[in-house]
């Protein structure tokens, strides 16, 4: 399995991109949140229901361009437990619209304590007779600063249950270099993450030559993205960083390999407010996101040519 | 502020240590867990039901003994959003009874995201009118990897709010040093990570000449305990690893300055399910956790001796 059931949605699609959904309240339209905030006040429960409602809007519109969804828990977090509630809501709409799920919460631990997170977010937890799955994700981020203790338990969850990791290699933000960076024995911090991204995640390989075990490249460095796509060609890139943080679709090609695979880009905020940018009826905010969504497709396949899988 | 709070504390009780609140399922009492269950089923909100009763309980019995608590979030978003908003429960229960709550999620991400996961555990958010705090904890753990761009907004909340924050330094597991122990320019990682907080905790110093980052070094690495107190001394620490996973009161004891400040020790495992080693009657789980507890406190005093703040 691994990460080949995302990998066959990017292929019938013919689109390597992920919509990134990342619920500033302020990029909630005004007539959606009015609404919310009239029935249940300046509540925080107001808010998340706004959020679910708009997240909603967006996965009718895009389900049938874009394979996949990534939301950023720190958002849904923001709202108390009513943002998770509707984080888990969101999750489950976008699984029924057919879109595959990675959870961005670059969750980091060891041992029992990173089981429960992969069983969060990957797995279930038994309740008495029962075996209940949170949140069912078919994939998350996570941070890989502790070593193999905060890996081992999300491969193992992987594996029993077909789903997928990306760890952070090289972020998209302009201080990512203090750390991942530096040089190591000869190689750089981020590169070690992404061989060691290789080689576990040979343990849970795939039918079309990609490990579970992907690495995050952001499209701000794509010099790095290519050197990486070179030299560790079974690992899978989530590249975050397109459009509004800088990184252009020439950028994000050389994340891919010649079959037109190794990669899914995220786009956020561009997608997300294309209403405000096109300032458009914000009740058409579905439409305007679809038509960004087309716009980032169309440019990453026009320099990626088709996506082949076997 | 910074983290002056939480060392004012420690020293009116004369006691380093923190309960780490970790409530796996089988840690709660089978009374506990069974009542729960029979009210609402073998669901979510019947596991996470019957965490925030042991919680309860176990804060109940400590607060005029330990001077702060320290929830796993893993643990909590394991029961999905039932068991957030008993983790949300646990915090104000926790601060009614006069506890300090350092919330350990190991957050990070960058820019406005990174702002949200501080406005979620430290601050708040603007819904319409109103300011809300879905958590507000005292301060949380976060990781380092992504740099300065991870660490900026934190600072901010916390400068704004009297809030501080731990960066993972040096953890408390075996392949801690898969990463951390290596060395770049002739610093490790550990030390790197420790001398960015001396750097940028200075920022929002304390009165007791402490900054507000502080730091994570597991218990488990007593030498560089050692070494890291004597170089860095404005560095507060925060040291898990304690009982349960080999750390000992000797070992912690380096943590410590010659006033006996400068770290605070925690236990999650050890004295949780103090019930279950001493074979008790589980219905005195509480009293157990007590116990323990003062003898954690007794155990470490009796190295460092008397906690003094000027």
């Amino acid at each position: 399995m691994s990460l080949d059931p995302l990998i066959i949605k990017i292929a019938k699609l013919q689109n390597p991109t992920v919509l990134g959904l990342d619920p500033k309240l302020e990029y909630v339209p005004e007539f959606i949140r009015r609404k919310a905030y009239d029935k249940h006040g300046f509540t925080l429960k107001g808010a998340a229901k706004a959020v679910l409602e708009y997240n909603k809007g967006l996965i009718n519109a895009l389900a049938d361009t874009v394979p996949a969804i990534k939301p950023q828990s720190a958002y849904y977090e923001l709202l108390g437990y009513h943002g998770v509630k509707v984080l888990a809501r969101t999750i489950e709409y976008a699984h029924k619209a057919g879109m595959y799920v990675v959870l961005d919460g670059k969750r980091n631990d060891i041992g029992t304590t990173m089981e429960a997170y992969a069983a969060a977010y990957l797995g279930g937890v038994k309740v008495g007779d029962e075996f209940i799955q949170p949140f069912g994700c078919d994939a998350m981020t996570i941070n890989g600063y502790l070593g193999a203790d905060g890996i081992d338990p999300v491969l193992k969850e992987c594996k029993q249950r077909g789903k997928g990791a990306f760890v952070l290699a090289k972020t998209s933000n302009p201080s990512s270099g203090e750390l991942q960076d530096k040089t190591i024995d000869g190689l750089a911090v981020y590169e070690r993450m992404v061989a060691m991204c290789e080689a576990r995640g040979a343990e849970i390989g795939g039918e079309f030559g990609f490990g579970g075990l992907g690495a995050v490249v952001g499209a701000t460095y794509p010099e790095q993205l290519a050197e990486l796509r070179a030299k560790y060609k079974s690992v899978f890139f989530l590249v975050p960083g397109y459009g509004a943080q800088g990184g252009k679709a020439s950028d994000v090609a050389k994340a891919f390999d010649e079959n037109g695979l190794g990669a899914i880009v995220n786009s956020s905020r561009a997608i997300m407010t294309a209403y405000q940018k096109e300032k458009c009826d914000e009740r058409d905010f579905a439409g305007a996101a679809k038509r960004e969504a087309v716009k980032m497709r169309d440019a990453i396949m026009n320099e990626i040519g088709v996506i082949k899988i076997k």
